[in-house]
């Protein structure tokens, strides 16, 4: 693990990197439960939190709170927060009952290791530490961490991740590229945008900016979201560290317009981001080096 | 639904009813989700929250925060918070890959009527609710309102109510009445404490008043719980509005020593009860109502 107080004046990737590095260590931190919690339990939730994960949502809360040159604990701890309701919300997302998912994140899915109820269980710890982190974050005032709490808490429930998993199961409002993108709003772009809101509140961004930082964020979370579509009719399992063909049985902007429209919908979504990004006035280059990590492959034609 | 505004020198037992109804009231309010919501979920969140209960929790943190003589919208809704998060962890131990059971507050349970998915999304949706309505206590400090997040988070987590279920399901640390004890703590124990630390904390009590109150409630979740282990042998599935005989299979108080022992066990509970809350110096007599419309026939010999 890397030294915070060496975090200075490092290119960007190593700078991203030791943000990444820093976030995983703040991660086994803050779950570290302790004896008197089950074995069982404890192992359920180190295997689901600290698998491989590109720590995009932890990444965003502390890019926009502090940037990527110094490490601000608070904004690493809310990141850590919104990793764990991420985290919870793939465990259940895999369960036999929802999509029924053997492999994430390079792993055997949660309930296949530790037994359904076990998985179940384990999310809702880490839903409910996500808020104990966020109540704990003693270097912020008390009315930020209010804050906070309401933002993530607006980003989960029913205007959120919740009704995106219901919607995704059932079927949505429709099958028209609108409906799919209110889909992907509520199942990723909610929870991306809670990250970037987030930390616009521990940086104090004025009205201006911070909404210019959600648009980033509402831009980008699309373009992730597609670009799960393309992977998962694109990528082997092997590739991509979770199952892949889960969405056959569902309507996606792939399925619905093709690989080349989805494609190009994708490199549109990251320009909208490019440019709300530049109205942030936020130093954009941590965030390009983050999206071009991971969106590379998408910016050319033939991926 | 009785009027708020005509709760004044109402007697005790018709406090505790227009207490019980305005608790009824909020919880409904609470969770008014909006349009956008998928109707199926909002249906299973309203059917599991809704359904008839005792409401002894927010019952709890309304007592303690402000009596029954006027009704407090802050206790009431920090009150309605810890009954999401009880109303969470019945719809997840009643699943089928935990106790499935068929039956719960004398309604078929969520899983039941609105399938597995959509209960566990509504458990979800319903304890980040709970964070939600914390976060949204405007009439207190955010100050409080963080404690009040930390209180619940504790009590939910891997010290909590997740460590009990998860105990409770793979078997305890053991079958002496000490483990036993630990597991009842771990199920009902933290939560009944919960409750009444929330309310010590929004009425301001001192250390001592705050340790006698929550003494006081320690005691109370093991008589509570104790008793309805009572019920899981005794009852019928109609007189309790749930499963009866889900215990058959673990070790309880009342398998281990009797239904004998077991009721002298939870009356002795109560007396500790009611030595603590002599001590806490709050108005006792709207606790020893609820207590005793609830434990009365467990006060004497042949229930």
């Amino acid at each position: 693990m890397s030294d915070p107080n060496t975090a200075h004046d490092a290119t960007p990737p190593e700078s991203l990197a030791r943000l990444k590095s820093s976030l995983e260590s703040r991660l086994k931190v803050l779950v570290n439960s302790g004896p008197s919690t089950p074995r069982h339990l404890r192992e359920a939730i180190r295997h689901a939190l600290l698998a491989p994960s590109k720590r995009v949502r932890p990444m965003m809360v502390h890019l926009v709170a502090a940037g990527q040159d110094y490490l601000h604990l608070p904004a690493l701890d809310a990141g850590c927060a919104v990793e764990m309701v991420h985290t919870a919300s793939l465990i259940l997302d895999d369960l036999p009952c929802m999509d029924d998912a053997k492999v994430r994140r390079q792993r055997p899915t949660t309930h296949v290791v530790y037994g359904e109820a076990t998985a179940i269980l384990a999310a809702i710890a880490l839903l409910n530490r996500a808020f104990g982190v966020i109540a704990e974050l003693d270097d912020l005032s008390p009315g930020i961490r209010t804050q906070l709490a309401e933002q993530l808490s607006g980003a989960v429930g029913w205007e959120g991740l919740v009704s995106g998993q219901e919607l995704d199961l059932r079927g949505g409002d429709g099958a028209d590229p609108e409906a799919i993108e209110r889909l992907n709003w509520l199942k990723t772009g909610v929870l991306f945008v809670a990250a970037a809101q987030m930390g616009a509140t521990i940086r104090g961004l004025g009205p201006a900016q911070t909404e210019a930082v959600r648009t980033f964020a509402t831009h980008l979370g699309q373009a992730f979201q597609t670009a799960d579509d393309l992977l998962d009719v694109s990528a082997t399992a092997a590739q991509i560290g979770k199952d892949v063909g889960q969405d056959r049985d569902k309507t996606t902007i792939v399925s619905l317009l093709g690989t080349e429209v989805a494609r190009r919908r994708c490199r549109e979504h990251l320009e909208h981001a490019e440019r709300a990004l530049a109205q942030s006035s936020l130093e954009p280059q941590p965030f390009r080096t983050l999206i071009g990590r991971y969106f590379g492959p998408l910016q050319t034609e033939t991926p």
